[in-house]
């Protein structure tokens, strides 16, 4: 089974469409309980302001759960992002910084392998910029240390980027594009920046994941047909994500299985559904596509799609949901991404100056 | 009353937010019938592709129900303009102009009368950059008449055109600054241009509505506190809007209707709500704020407001739905706006070039 | 005799057209001599990196001989704003924003009162956007405070801020648009951002005049007709100015004067023209426009306009010299500005949080 | 002797810096007569304000003494592009969409094979940006093709088109970006666009370059180092350029001629230098770069080389001159080369519909 069929399930099942892994995981626990997945391993780790969780999918079973591919998965949160609070943001690149550096570790990329940076989406449409966006602040080197004697250039890292566009102004798939380029410069490993999809509102801008999993086709905010990972090309795939908009089925969606639950939340009281608790039976999920009986019985899947692609049309897939001042969210945490690839790409510049070298 | 309560009358009642006087009036009959609302005259005419409504509103008591200012209300629906199709873009800046014109005559202005054109909205956030992009490809006019003899300016409407920017990046009431402006230039009459909000996604960036009741206060993409009419001006308001965004409040609450109603549509059926219908009594509405029986009973207004804000916190009425294309449809609508203002402003443009002198 | 009339008289004579005091300055002391100008001041400080000099123009003499109207003219000089040094970047933001402070005493501005900030030029081209990109980022307060009890604005400066525009869009002349809003806003001066020309291409970027004289017709980057000074608004205006371009006219007519003079530098030795010392009889000057001999004697005045012309055909007076970085070099120099601004405005914001409240 | 080479002679012998093969013509014959170049062939037609010269460098020796190399340079000249008249632009669109299948039929190109078009140049950088605004507006149609079932995709052209960034910003050559997507895709031939540098500022945004030859090193608005050829890409590159920019060397350097030669031009008479005649000794020429006399007599080259750096540091080389209105210049200018494009590559797309199609 493809890792497309994979999101497709999750969504059918659950109208849940994120590319953050953990929520992902949320979602599944609070919809089958048991309070762990098995073949999922879930690390947290607080500081002021920003919890980092490290989730590592072990087993098929597990990525079937989760919908994501076998890997590791890290995610900073840090609300304060939306604040324009220059000392979180600082930390946070710092944090990032060092998160990368351990996926290099994870690669066994050496400190003087060339990369290639890709900035991913339309630097036309806010929300879909993050990627060009980042890659423009970034500090590239390739150019200038091959113009360098080869004594000189020891312990430097050439650093090229890219950003290949999106396929309906290319004609070409995004991943057809990287394959030509990494393949003609001779780069070790590919990082990929992305704007991407959340399921909530509240993590717009505010949370960034890391993974080794490459970029799965129909993720982010454009469309894509094609993986980009190591399978389909040869090196190791960095993705560096941020969620900027929520797709407005999902919403939708969300207010539907509130009303089906018969919660009205309480405005003092938990703000959560109450998770309907039931084993899973890992034989069932892997096995077969069989409808088990769930938490959402009240409306069949068909025709919530009813619903809401009544609310939606002529648009439906392409509708977004955003807040209104994106561009200035985005203009931020591009700087956050940019800050922590430069400190993390080059030896020389300290967790001290991780904004210093933004150009 | 003021126009702000009359807003949110309508909002509580139905959960309905619109700028479009079209789409209050099409709500307030779906959800109360009869076919008609009394002190409210509707005009359809048709061509290919492009339907004109004229809504008149005459009365308190119409103002009153529709929950928009007595006036005249001309909407432009043509669902091709998101086709980029030349021809219909053509047609429709024609009959655009038409209709400018008809106001002009309305408000007994002189084809020598100075005008101030004004965009509003945010040129940096690209839904609500509607009215500065038209007003940039505007053919302004006053310094040139200024500097010529007075006997060759007979017959020449000086045309002048400001963006005052938005409240939270100026500090200033736009209203504040079109009164500065208007008066120490002597412009005979404003016209406005304005991103607005809809209530259906379907209306986004091909529908056009000119009005004459000016600004309200809350309307539009921005969230402005004073309202831009000829009371508060002195001088008659014409306003020109797109709807470019649809509140996500709005989205959420129309799914979680249908399911209250138990309308699951059917894929070959009738795609809209069935009609509850039941009769207005304006006493009423307009002497009382009492609550009557409505077609949502299922679920209490508050709840409503609870589930909806749990879905979009922590932004909530700041979070917009819009198509991922929306930079692109901006462009072509505001492109079909400054040709018919430059074909009605100015007599020696015809409407046979109405894009020939864009900007 | 205008102020147009003295700008014009300093190019016809010299070829010199810049909107620096300090190129004005030192272009008379070089063609002319004496080491001092009658009725002008000069005071020099260093600190690493910046020079700052403030210009005294005391009488209608100097103003003559300047070409500059009677008042303070300060500029900051850092070479080093050009490299993307952060560390300098702050300092400079410092010291410009005592320098502004110095200005609002001298203009015996209170600490509450109302402040309008103009920024000057067109936001859609690079070089005129310095003014209307500064203001982007400026803490604007005024609509805040008006909502606060009064007890609570104590101490606090309501600021507004707008972006004009330029005539060729809008057909108003910029001072008549400040003027209606200043006035109905109650400003109890005005702060004016522009992009400027100078007469040398080292300066472009990389420095900033502060002057209390207002802006002149025809000065800038856009073309004004209209001054904004005191005399015109009623209030004080300080003017920012960052010189973004030099005029095609100047450097032509550079390398024209120096080719004349017979003077080819030698690479390693004096490169400045020398000096053709002669005394300045300033009844001459003042009283009449005779043509008197001159370094430039080799060819006459209106045969240089004719080469010049004829290099620069059909543009002529619109062609600019700018680097191609110009965009990055703008942004940056902008949130100097801003950030001076803010720290000036604000008795909450200190030196040490310069950058911290730029939007 | 490389191409690098043969430009730089022709700056150091002639201080002219022009990618136009049309004005190197112009200024070999200028400087050095006689009517004829040996191996160089020009063709020209007119119609209603636009002329069109056909270029073809036949030998060895015509491409030493025009500094172009042998192929065929077609130059569309039209005043009228800067005047924003629409039904000009409109044939002026359609004589180079015939201009541009000329040449792929000289490639010989069959209907249905694959293209690669490249916006080459700076997306932020406005004088830089005209490959990529063309590049955007094309109608791209691999993609769609690709699904379909072959039987249909008869008779049509497969389109890519990617915007590839500049070196500085990427880290990678060009040449290599193109390479290496060039190959993945299969493409038969490359069409380049990119802003090209003139001599001469009346030709800014109102000319357009087809050739067979290529991007060479050094040309253009960017800075490249890699050649984009057939040499180095191994299929057929046509190369669409537009001046967007004159140096700030070339001007200063056309005014030092005009001095040197006494020329100073009479109001009504002849504005062109006068032609100082000689022989050319094509020996010479080829064989030695000895220096000849020419008509720059009086200012050996080294002091004129100074002279330039005097009056253009720290810039120099990096100083563009360019019209203020650039921005809406170079917007026109890209229109009319997407809709050629779109006329020249679509079978469906005909002459009258040169604009229709533009996204």
């Amino acid at each position: 089974m493809s890792k497309t069929n994979q999101q497709d399930r999750l969504f059918e099942k659950y109208n849940i469409r994120t590319d953050l892994a953990l929520e992902s995981h949320q979602a599944i626990i609070e919809q089958e309980g048991p309070p762990e997945l098995p073949g999922v391993k879930v690390h947290t780790e607080e500081e002021e302001g920003i919890t980092l969780t490290r989730i590592t999918v072990e087993s098929d079973l597990g990525a079937q759960l989760m919908g994501k591919a076998p890997g590791n998965y890290s995610t900073l949160e840090a609300p304060g992002l939306r604040m324009h609070n220059r000392d979180l943001h600082e930390r946070l690149a710092q944090l990032l910084a060092k998160e990368i550096e351990w996926f290099f570790d994870q690669a066994a990329l050496g400190e003087e392998d060339a990369l290639l940076v890709v900035g991913l989406g339309n630097w036309n449409a806010t929300p879909d910029a993050l990627g060009p966006k980042s890659v423009e602040n970034l500090m590239v080197t390739r150019h200038l240390l091959e113009m360098s004697p080869p004594e000189l250039r020891r312990g430097l890292r050439p650093i090229s980027a890219i950003s290949p566009g999106v396929l309906g102004l290319t004609g070409i798939e995004t991943g057809e594009i990287i394959m030509g380029v990494a393949e003609r410069i001779g780069a070790k490993a590919v990082i990929c920046i992305d704007a991407l999809a959340s399921r909530s509102v509240d993590r717009l801008c505010s949370t960034i994941q890391v993974s080794d999993t490459g970029i799965h086709p129909g993720a982010g905010v454009g469309n894509r047909r094609l993986a980009i990972n190591k399978e389909t090309l040869g090196i190791p795939v960095i993705a560096i994500g941020v969620p900027t908009v929520v797709h407005a089925v999902t919403i939708v969606s969300d207010a539907m299985d509130l009303i089906e639950q018969g919660h009205i939340p309480s405005a003092d009281g938990d703000q959560r559904p109450e998770r309907v608790q039931f084993n899973i039976d890992p034989e069932a999920i892997m096995g077969s596509r069989q409808q088990r009986p769930n938490a959402n019985a009240g409306v069949a899947a068909g025709d919530k799609r009813q619903i809401i692609s009544q609310v939606l049309e002529p648009y439906f897939g392409t509708m977004i949901v955003t807040p209104k001042e994106i561009d200035l969210l985005i203009d931020e945490v591009s700087d956050v991404i940019a800050g922590a690839l430069n400190t993390s790409f080059h030896e020389g510049v300290s967790y001290d100056e991780v904004f210093k070298y933004l150009s």
